[in-house]
């Protein structure tokens, strides 16, 4: 196996809990890997460029000691890159000491590790000194990319909501008339804001350096494959066909997915059923229980929910994506598309087929408020008052037994019977016991792990369907949204701050698939608005003059209006701004320049040895 | 001024005529310009990459002469190159001996010479021993990459029809029930047709070496600026801000389109009404001119036409966009629009407002026959009689006044008074009386300049809109597309041989605004086959049961889920092939090494003089 030469220090062993280690790395490595890992930093002119030790001076301002050179997210990922690079040789089988655990080429042996529950935990500690001073200027160099880009899309997101709030409040005030300018106004409105935010995250991707990210970049560590030449970079890594992956999405997964929507769309219907009996039953006796189906069908959502979540997670696993990016692409798609089912079709249903508006809006505040208000309270409050009561558990339990406390951090836990080598003679400094982050350690891996950004974009994913699909039937959700998310904002930050370890950071260029989902949401909005209008009674009672086939045509041609229009502000509004464009113009020529130079410098070395050997015979 | 170091020789000077210039370029020249203008050429390994002069032999194959090594339509696009790119310095304020023709620094002076008619013709010489041998695969070679790339585009199009063919022969026997399947089947059709020719224009691209052009490149050379330092290759090019052009787009050019069309749109109402009081009228005199309104129309239409393309050409030159691709594209866009309406306005009139389908098939019958019958006679018939006429009346003329002929090709003319040094008296080599260039110069100076391809695409894009558009009422539409296309490739082929001037090559990486153009049609179809659909009678009567407003609801879903099917199918196929994609991706990684290498030569050159200054005087 090659190493990933780490600093590894192991904390005082306590046979209940099986070992823990902290890892670092040497400032050296860190520098080295940094340029292994093709880490993109701004330079002293400003420029992003790739970071090189022997370079190194360019990109340290004059104020800056090499100590700070990288920031925390980075040093983190560099470690983990490490970690998670070290591979099984072809000798290797098995993970020593292990016999069960199989090997192949190539894997990565710590991803290994962790699904065989060899190691339990790995996370970074939180760093307290670096949280106090933590502006949102600093969330990127203390969470990396993917989280400071969430951050950056709630702000954007909400200060876009700003617009539908006003209208909302002025949809109140006025005349029911009015209700169709505010919606149209509305859809486009969504429109522009997805638009103009797919520039300002490929603006911030290029700030952050990692615009060139592509599916042909280097395989995530769990990517399965026959270790290779690969055809761009000429490095060995595992290769493996993209049309397998292609094979096993079109072949199994869709379909399964969509069995999982049709199935959640059934459970739906006979909610729907079960309450439609209860309610025209004749037995009195019945009618107590017809909030019951509601409940049910929430308590089978939830667990629907819970295995549909790991056959997803099983299922983009098995499709082998290469990237990191894709993986997660792929994962959140066909996550979203069975939340979409449960969350907005029986809103669907409620509009389009039961046709009943203000079922509708009562549905839909109820829905919108009970969810918001749950996931605040699962977000703060739930973890902080588990952790609390765990811990009263645990002291009273240490009291009764009289033992020291056993609530230490598992990072690594050897749970196998044989092996050669037991991890308690290993050499290896040890960290001493007295050290501050042993107890720090020992906090934080009580901590729950944080599962990414997923959970916080659906969240906002099903508030902005709330808010725009039906916003003729409840104008105010916009303003309960902003209401609710400056609150998330900040809850958010202490969520990650405080009750969840710190979250490992990832590299991204864009929120992947939650961009095509809230525009589908988006294109849909456009279909539902008019769709509500076209049913809302008080709109049809103006234009009595119409047939009811001309009142439907009217808004069939409303909606294609709509659609085009979203179609020419998504050509005009150009993905990225032009500064980036001249930019990365000027960074392609720049290298496509510096590969004629190469090419220049091989050409007078051949030359010049021709001339050696050739001509300088003649000379003499 | 800077002079293009071009090879210029004169023809014998024919008072009558002014004077006539052969121009060409040593070899060295051409392959110093190739190399300049950083052609794309593949090397021997089969990799695409800027042709350089120090490197010729990694792009001469064993068996290739290195004259051979240009392309004809290589070797033309680098005279005119030289020729655009002589450009006024600070100190020239008019063409010498033109003080009416100004000039400012940076502009081209031979655009501004074509502009004031101080030179009249430009246009490469055929060659008819390559002609002789001229196979699909050398359109390439002889005419560039802009006409290879439309003959690619017609034969793709052409064989992707034989679907709707099919489908069409086989409506005509089976009942009318299954209309819907091959409507549907058709527009699906449309969408992948479309997607996958993205796919293998950018594989062309690729193959070319053109699918790295951007609008950043190199300024056309009619881009009107201030000179100054290119942000991105840091040469001295005009410069114009960009938000510029969009103010001119957004304030005046889109008003300016949107009323003409909508002007267009009235003179057609305007013939229809004119058609119909003459129809309802009771005066039995007035039948017999029911003919003189679609007349009139056409003509009226065939002038706006004409003007329209004036104001066009005008409007995108004003618009000062910087490269000729993006000149084309909101050229043709601006044309496309104007077009749209008065080829299929009219049509959507009969189907949507007028609803009679037997009325829409007629005219769609005689529209497509008529519009590909002229066609095809002002292609190759026209052209070859007038020159045949030409000929014959000059003959006559010559025999009349016993002078000698005339007819001599104008490439330069002088038409201003005064002029330090008459053309006559510059020194320069002769072509000989005899040489045989002269004859062949006189001959195609009198033929048609190629205007470039919109005028074939354009009747590609009419064809194809008749064609999928209104697909139920004619189905037999596609079959008569194919035979006319068929008729085509040959028709062009020969119109581009023998009837027209040899057209200067363009690069091209896609077929512009075409591309998009298509794209809008086969949505539109989505929409237009629902609707017509929906209204023919023969269908509605299967559905007896269904109410008024359940039979439109039905097609409007039908519609969405199309719309649907069309959107999931642009997100399945990608733009690129993979193989495309690992190339690009190679070459970017292997220029951003070439960068790294690049610069920590010059690191260690660095290093090296530091060493030198510093150490040396110790060790000594």
């Amino acid at each position: 196996m090659a190493g990933g030469e780490l600093i590894v220090m192991k904390q005082p062993f306590n046979p209940d809990d099986g070992f823990v280690f902290h890892l670092s790395a040497s400032k050296i490595k860190f520098l080295e890997v940094a340029e292994e890992m093709e880490l993109i930093k701004e330079d002293r002119s400003g420029k992003m460029r790739e970071f090189s030790v022997a370079q190194m001076e360019d990109f340290l301002p004059d104020d800056m000691h090499v100590d700070d050179l990288l920031t925390m997210a980075e040093r983190q990922s560099i470690v983990m890159h490490e970690l998670e690079n070290v591979r099984a040789l072809a000798e290797d089988d098995h993970i020593p000491g292990y016999p069960t655990c199989n090997l192949y080429e190539g894997q990565s042996i710590f991803q290994v590790c962790q699904e065989y529950g060899i190691v339990t935990k790995l996370f970074p500690l939180h760093d307290h000194e670096a949280l106090k001073k933590l502006g949102q200027s600093c969330l990127l160099l203390y969470f990396g990319e993917s989280i400071a880009l969430y951050f950056q899309f709630l702000g954007f997101y909400t200060s876009a909501l700003m617009v539908p709030v006003f209208l909302g409040l002025l949809q109140l005030l006025f005349i029911t008339e009015t209700i169709p300018f505010f919606c149209v106004f509305n859809v486009v409105w969504v429109t522009i804001v997805l638009e103009v935010w797919k520039r300002k995250s490929n603006e911030l991707a290029f700030k952050w350096g990692t615009i060139g990210m592509t599916s042909m970049d280097e395989p995530r560590p769990n990517f399965r494959g026959t270790m290779g030449i690969d055809a761009i970079t000429g490095k060995i890594q595992p290769q493996s066909p993209r049309y397998m992956t292609y094979v096993k999405m079109y072949v199994v997964s869709i379909p399964v997915v969509l069995v999982c929507m049709v199935v959640a769309f059934f459970v739906m219907l006979v909610s729907f059923w079960a309450e439609d009996y209860i309610k025209q039953s004749e037995d009195e006796s019945l009618q107590q229980y017809i909030i019951f189906p509601s409940i049910i069908y929430s308590v089978v959502v939830f667990i629907m929910n819970l295995y549909y979540r790991k056959l997803a997670n099983f299922l983009t696993e098995w499709e082998n994506h290469r990237t990191q990016s894709q993986y997660e692409r792929h994962r959140v798609t066909k996550l979203v598309l069975f939340e979409f089912v449960n969350s907005f079709l029986s809103l669907f249903y409620i509009a389009f087929i039961i046709r009943d508006m203000d079922m509708l809006k009562s549905q839909l505040q109820t829905m919108l408020i009970i969810s918001q208000a749950i996931n605040n309270f699962q977000e703060t409050v739930l973890p902080l008052a588990i952790k609390y009561y765990a811990m009263k558990v645990l002291h009273l339990k240490q009291r009764f037994l009289e033992k020291p406390s056993s609530n230490h951090p598992k990072i690594f836990r050897e749970n196998a019977v044989d092996h050669a080598e037991p991890l308690t003679e290993l050499k290896m400094p040890q960290v001493q016991y007295d050290d501050e982050r042993i107890k720090q350690a020992t906090e934080e891996a009580d901590m729950e792990a944080y599962e990414g950004t997923y959970d916080d974009y659906l969240e906002l994913f099903i508030q902005f369907g709330y808010v725009f699909l039906f916003s003729p039937v409840y104008p105010v959700a916009a303003l309960w949204a902003v209401l609710n998310n400056i609150l998330e904002i900040r809850a958010d930050a202490f969520k990650l701050c405080k009750v969840f370890q710190r979250p490992l950071s990832r590299k991204v260029k864009d929120i992947g698939a939650w961009q095509r989902a809230f525009e589908v949401l988006g294109a849909l909005s456009i279909l539902t608005n008019c769709g509500i209008l076209y049913l809302t009674p008080q709109v049809r009672r103006r234009a009595v003059g119409l047939s009811e086939v001309e009142w439907l045509l009217l808004f069939v041609l409303l909606e294609h209006v709509l659609l085009g229009i979203r179609y020419l502000l998504h050509i005009a509004i150009s993905d990225k701004p032009e500064w980036v464009r001249v930019a990365l113009a000027k960074k392609n020529y720049e290298s496509r320049q510096a590969i004629k130079f190469e090419r220049s410098q091989k050409n007078r070395r051949l030359l010049t040895r021709k001339f050696k050997t050739v001509h300088l015979p003649h000379t003499h």
